[in-house]
């Protein structure tokens, strides 16, 4: 089990993680057709060459999606209740397929929950950087986490 | 082509989105191995049966992702530059497979933008409900959008 209970997170902690991922053209096709979304810029790649991007742009939220994915491991894993929400959402710069995607995390704030007394709640800021150590996405994201039980 | 322009967009218009969606707990398994997302809440019905929620909860990114998905057709569909960012996305209730997913978008904000003198900076409150009525996610999109050429 690799996620960490409330207790085990220390604002100011930075977590690399170690998996990367290389997005291909066909995760864009996937995600988008996957979520209903029909925009060009992501599934033609005939109107995306006419764009100033030149070919066609990663779904934003595939970026975030895989950002957050790539740190569950270390963060999360078996140890929250669920998401509570995003602050602050970011992509910088654009992604296309061929980037490779390196992830990083630190723990922003925490704190207990007033109504849940074995649960507290901690922001992680989620950095997505690609090949080149460029960041193409940042956010908060706010879960509501488990503390560590009692036997263990 | 369904996306408006900037100035086909007017604050406070709300626009409630044709297609809706029902979520299998196949598009969980298959969104949260795309993204790299290992958290047994979503992929381990074992798992997921000893929590609160008595089952796997549906990726909160995956219900963030259709709800723009769905909205793309009345809103940015082929007159966006790209997504700049997302604001105080919330998830103030679960989703499980089996509900459906309806969406409105309202328009929040707009402005020239100060650097592309052909674009505009188009804030949108997406908001996802379930077969209830009751909101699942509401989020705030920030959207690079483009004036209508000058020949239409």
């Amino acid at each position: 089990m690799g996620g960490k209970y409330f207790e085990e997170l220390e604002v100011g902690q930075i977590l690399k993680h170690q998996t990367a991922r290389t997005v291909h053209d066909y995760d864009n096709i996937l995600f988008s057709t996957l979520t209903m979304n029909p925009q060009p810029l992501h599934l033609d790649a005939e109107y995306a060459s006419k764009t100033e991007f030149g070919r066609p742009l990663v779904n934003s939220l595939f970026t975030l999606g895989l950002a957050v994915g790539l740190s569950v491991q270390d963060t999360t894993l078996g140890t929250t209740v669920g998401n509570l929400g995003f602050q602050n959402v970011e992509f910088p710069r654009p992604v296309f397929g061929g980037d490779t995607i390196y992830t990083e995390t630190e723990v922003i704030s925490k704190r207990e929950s007033k109504s849940r007394p074995m649960q507290g709640i901690v922001v992680f800021e989620h950095r997505a950087l690609n090949q080149r150590g460029e960041i193409v996405m940042r956010c908060q994201r706010v879960a509501l986490m488990l503390k560590r039980p009692i036997d263990k």
